[in-house]
């Protein structure tokens, strides 16, 4: 049987899932594969104390696995962007085939790396990059390749999704459910980079350019996070048939492509809406297909280094062919005269808290402003402070508008909050309507 | 552009969609694959009204294209057994890759046609034949080829889904339900194929096949309709905290593969009972992905064109690269050994409805029996018909099982059913618990 050897650069969790895996599913993959897979070398600053590789050759330098001839397909499980950026370039040039789960170096170097790929007729694979274990990259480029793309949606990050289904399942603030995420280890010690929304950001650029066969545009990303959302709009977007869920979304409009990672209100009878926990999901829809939906885990390293070792298998089966190669970034042309949106062009219904004094007068006043700016309303909440112990100066007014440009939401904004009865910075959520 | 001759046999609703869809996204798919489609030839007995086929050469005999030099890529989208598989082998015979959505041909002869292929170096992709747009077969063959699988479980059929879902939602008996469905268009006028559950048999069998790398099964499938379910169990599940579904499960176990399509009581916070009407959705279970569900339009012409026109952009993407192309059913080589296991040895919990004449002395002889059995009771439901107006004559005694073996259980339930004061033959749905 032919022998194809794989080197593993960088043995933490993704890594060492890797490898084992590789090792456990050995005789089934052989199986799909009519070939062996072998780790012929590992690059591993230092081996942790639960790990066993075996025979296979070790080194502290990943650079020497780029070099080594016997390499077919390098894994790069280093992350970070800097040296990985580095190691691919330089695989790359030897010839050798990639498989990378680092969403970092593909959002930011993406364009770069895959021109190189192209040049040196090799391949490059990132299918564990996005939504962990869920196949969206191989979804959106093959299973869907006879469909224009509408729009997609995703949870596409598992800590924030957390955090939110914990602070709707008990009502509690989001500094104490970050705590205990970072303690039960779904939560970096500095957790920007997932609540954020800069993950889900570096996820989102693959997401949207494949589907609609763009380059790569992580700067042009819009990003919000999670971290000023209260239990008090959860319940109120409760109360109005919505649950609060972290989405990466990017649609296809007359005028360009929405880009853009931020909470958002989506009806509690969606599918999506109903997924909790660290899961992910990507729902989204296609103009031959409909609405379809993708759900899995999106972190951890047995599901992570599922895609990873589908990503192998797949070069594998695709060697020695490479002028058929899918595309990595889907399509063999990009659209390069396709606009990004910025925020403020795209359309979206909306929910608003705001803050006020002396309810009878100011509500009058914000419907006007509404009202001038076209914008009108879907539904509204204000509740009685005397019947329900609130304080009369902060008396939470509640807003649903229906569609309406963000510009133009903004320019509203700004009108209510200089009212003199409004106390407090107006909270804005955008609404997600998301047929399934 | 290099141009690849697509010939469609049979233009009924998904031939004509297929024809639409490659025509409607033309300059997508050819930035896809840089390569151009041409539909030239068609064949089918009569254009209907509605159709424009442009000046594609058109005939009445499929077998023209199946012998015609120019064809690359024959759509089998005709339907049948007979004549499909006589099509098909002709023109596997003749070198020309095949696409088909055609479920009973493949579950019935794929064994024999991918034997064919492989012989004559032709692909033979059947996407569309399963759950309609959601590219499932791709997802178990690739996208998580790194898995072993443990199990799946699907809403595979959407007649049977949409009737279910309208009983639960307004306590509407069966026959009702049907009669509207087939003013709807959702369910043929002889129902048969769809509600007695062989529809979804033919489906689960390629799924088993291509999960757990064996042969094609259909004639060992246990397969078990909906037309027993009645509005009262629908709420006697509900008040237990189910839907109840009507699936189609694959599993591995240590002494076999379980095949089997019934109705089922799934508990109600899970993602998959919440998949209502027409849609499908499969819910699988890998020991690396873990948990993952996949959800979109089993049926309808654009939804199944988008898995027909998929597979012709796949096989283009393979073209001259037999050795290395996807094995039609995952593996390379079958697990011939495996057994399948017959209904009575699965192990489920399940649901038992039992009509009796007195209550009180017949629950003790009806927990007796099951204690006897090994059998421990999980919940039970039993209303004093003085409170809710029933009728003294049959009281619905309603049991929750824990998991026991089939064999077992209806060795239990004749024992029940012999009992004098058991009014009825006993109505028994397995329960499907499903992690997700």
């Amino acid at each position: 049987m032919q022998q194809i050897n794989v080197g593993i650069c960088g043995l933490g969790t993704v890594g060492y899932g890797s490898f084992c895996l590789l090792k456990n599913n050995a005789q089934e993959i052989s199986r799909r594969l009519g070939k062996s897979l072998r780790v012929s070398h590992i690059a591993t600053r230092k081996l942790r104390e639960h790990q066993d590789i075996g025979d296979v050759k070790l080194s502290t330098d990943p650079m020497q696995l780029a070099a080594d001839p016997d390499v077919d397909i390098l894994l790069e499980l280093i992350g970070g962007t800097d040296f990985a950026r580095e190691l691919v370039m330089k695989a790359i040039s030897n010839g050798k085939h990639i498989v990378t789960a680092n969403k970092a170096l593909i959002a930011e170097y993406g364009n770069e790396i895959f021109r190189a790929a192209s040049e040196n007729k090799v391949m490059v694979a990132y299918e564990a990059a996005v939504a962990g274990g869920i196949p969206i990259i191989k979804i959106l480029r093959e299973g869907l390749a006879a469909n224009q793309i509408a729009w997609l949606a995703g949870i596409i990050n598992g800590t924030g999704n957390y955090i939110l289904s914990e602070m709707q399942a008990a009502s509690r603030p989001f500094a104490e459910v970050l705590k205990e995420a970072q303690q039960l280890g779904y939560a970096e010690a500095d957790p920007t980079f997932d609540v954020e929304g800069i993950d889900a950001a570096h996820k989102l650029a693959i997401l949207s350019a494949i589907a609609f066969g763009t380059a790569l545009h992580l700067d042009k990303v819009y990003t919000e996070g999670i971290s000023e959302i209260t239990p008090e709009d959860i319940a109120f977007a409760n109360e109005l048939g919505y649950r609060i869920k972290h989405l990466g979304i990017s649609a296809k409009t007359a005028h360009g492509i929405e880009l853009r990672v931020h909470p958002a209100l989506v009806a509690k009878q969606r599918l999506i809406a109903r997924v909790d926990g660290v899961m992910n999901a990507v729902l989204l829809h296609g103009d031959a297909v409909g609405s379809s939906m993708y759900y899995g885990a999106g972190a951890g390293d047995a599901p992570t280094a599922s895609a990873v070792v589908a990503d192998v298998i797949d070069i594998v089966r695709r060697m020695g062919m490479l002028e058929e190669q899918v595309p990595a970034l889907a399509f063999q042309t990009e659209d390069a005269d396709i606009r990004i949106l910025p925020i403020e062009e795209i359309i979206s219904a909306y929910y608003l808290r705001i803050s006020v004094r002396d309810k009878v007068g100011v509500i009058a006043k914000i419907t006007e402003i509404l009202g001038e700016n076209g914008i009108s309303i879907d539904a509204m909440i204000q509740k009685d402070p005397d019947m329900t112990g609130g304080n009369h100066e902060q008396i939470p007014v509640i807003i649903m508008t229906h569609e309406i440009q963000e510009a133009v939401m903004n320019k509203a904004i700004e009108q209510i909050e200089a009212l003199d009865a409004v106390t407090d910075k107006l909270t804005r959520i955008r609404v997600a309507d998301l047929q399934d």
